[in-house]
């Protein structure tokens, strides 16, 4: 046994959950919208917040040490990007999908012990009822979900409208749209394109609201539909966000089908997730990703730019590329 | 809003429950004990761990980019910190408490806002019943604790057999010994030592055989009692490790109280934790232990090494110095 081994790296990994429970519970707890309004002492915010007395101090500081929270002086703040990310009152916010790993995924990924002898989901699902179903039935938690799809794309979807070459295509369409997070990124860094996004009927009016918000209503419209049921909207540039990766092999190469045949000629698909590396050693959110599947739907993974440009190939796509945008996030372009 | 700043850190800490709970759902499967006989390939090693065909290769590649597998032309094997610390069947296996975090502490955590609005216990004494009343009531569940409590405390027991002058005293007791691992480092260390552990009746056999298996029997011996209702073993050098963080101030001060009673003039009292740095900003685990006490019991909260050493001159010991064990851990060292 050597002794220069440690634990650490095992035991830091492992109770790791701590860490990022106790960062979900603050954002639950809004933590960062009211220190966002002024810094406060410990009991100021423990007052604000109604926590016991008993662990607020230790929470408060826990977050200090997660590099979360700053203290000076007693006084407790927001971090540069804490202040800018997760105070629920500034559109630069994106704990939405925090929220819903907070509400849901925590929770269902108890069982992935489970997940992983079964290969089924382990969410609600497992009292009934499929998770798409089961969401869009229910208008307050689509909002939450449909939010927390934004929050997850915000910077690719930025990224994405810096990145790709919008000055060459005049109308795009982003299909399973949500809440319109990347049209409305695209469509406000380029006033020339019209287009909106694609989804099922219940995030009509969700969207709408987004879109408004961002004055974008005269350039972006929402088209209700199946996308396994409907036709595509036709445009010059198709996008899908994390809509792939929801769904099994031969639902994925439906959709590369679907959206060949509604792209103009020349027309460009682009597809982004958080790509797996080639060589599957790298991106650990990309292959956590796809175990988050498991758990969430019953044929989802994610897969590899080599996997996705396979695919294009196969469904018509005449050149690809794959493209880093930023973090885990990449984007894959198929052209007609 | 600065276009340097991007969400990926908050993401990450947000995130990194997933990552965690995959590196404890591969420790309840078995995989680095498995590894450690022979690497295999993804099928192998799938079979062997019975898992659905579905997300096993995401699962093992997911442990390869979190660095606790490394795979080499398709063949998975443990990391060198894996084969030594992961596998069940070695000494060094120090997944004891990783193991209790999985069947126990995650789910707990899961009520983390709950227990910082109340101040109350979030984990299995919600359903009724103390922690150490209904641990110490079931010997299964028991054995596994202690068993955890012995790896949480491994890489600390080693340290203190080391830094601490042995060479000038002859007996030490340890107390709330659990299964005995700190004496079982101290007596392997220095074999002119002898002594043993104080815990309840329950983990007498539980001590006395791990205690046997380390050929320790003719120096180590197990005092039964209750610290709070019984006199503590009198002896030159008493420990206290993952023990005072467990109770409330006022329990603290009476534990030190008992053990000055205790010692030998001149002994010594060692109390070990993951100690809280003094300015409570840079010790995350310290910290975020602390708010397992408040997940785990009722009075329970950890503190820094200031804290402790004016505790110990309250309680009469004449000198004090706090020192760094390894990774999170420190101790505090009061001199009668």
């Amino acid at each position: 046994m050597s002794d220069t081994l440690t634990p650490e790296k095992i035991m830091h990994l492992g109770m790791a959950f701590w860490g990022s429970k106790t960062l979900l519970s603050a954002i639950e707890l809004d933590v960062f919208t009211i220190l966002a309004q002024k810094p406060l002492d410990a009991e100021g915010l423990r007052r604000q917040l109604g926590l016991h007395p008993r662990s607020a101090r230790d929470f408060f500081d826990a977050l200090v040490s997660l590099g979360m929270l700053d203290r000076k002086d007693g006084l407790y703040m927001n971090t540069t990007e804490t202040e800018l990310f997760l105070d629920k009152a500034k559109p630069s916010y994106i704990g939405g999908f925090l929220e819903m790993a907070n509400a849901r995924l925590y929770k269902s990924w108890g069982a992935l012990t489970e997940g992983l002898r079964t290969g089924q989901p382990q969410n609600e699902v497992k009292d009934g009822g499929g998770f798409f179903e089961t969401l869009y039935s229910d208008p307050v938690k689509l909002k939450t979900f449909l939010q927390s799809m934004t929050g997850l794309s915000m910077w690719a979807s930025k990224a994405i409208a810096q990145k790709f070459p919008w000055q060459n295509y005049n109308t795009f369409f982003d299909i399973g749209t949500a809440q319109g997070g990347l049209p409305v990124q695209v469509a406000l860094a380029h006033s020339h394109l019209t287009g909106g996004g694609f989804d099922l009927p219940a995030s009509q009016l969700i969207f709408e609201e987004y879109v408004r918000s961002n004055l974008l209503s005269d350039r972006l419209r929402f088209i209700a539909g199946d996308f396994f049921r409907d036709p595509l909207p036709k445009a010059d540039v198709l996008s899908m966000g994390h809509i792939l990766h929801d769904w099994n092999l031969e639902e994925k190469k439906q959709l590369i089908r679907k959206a060949y045949d509604a792209l103009s000629p020349g027309g460009a698909l682009i597809i982004f997730e958080s790509l797996i590396d080639d060589d599957r050693r790298r991106n650990t959110f990309g292959l956590l990703m796809s175990l988050n599947m498991l758990i969430e739907l019953p044929g989802g993974f994610d897969y590899t730019g080599t996997d996705c440009t396979g695919w294009l190939r196969e469904g018509g796509f005449r050149e690809t590329r794959v493209e880093h945008l930023v973090g885990p996030d990449s984007m894959v372009i198929g052209i007609k």
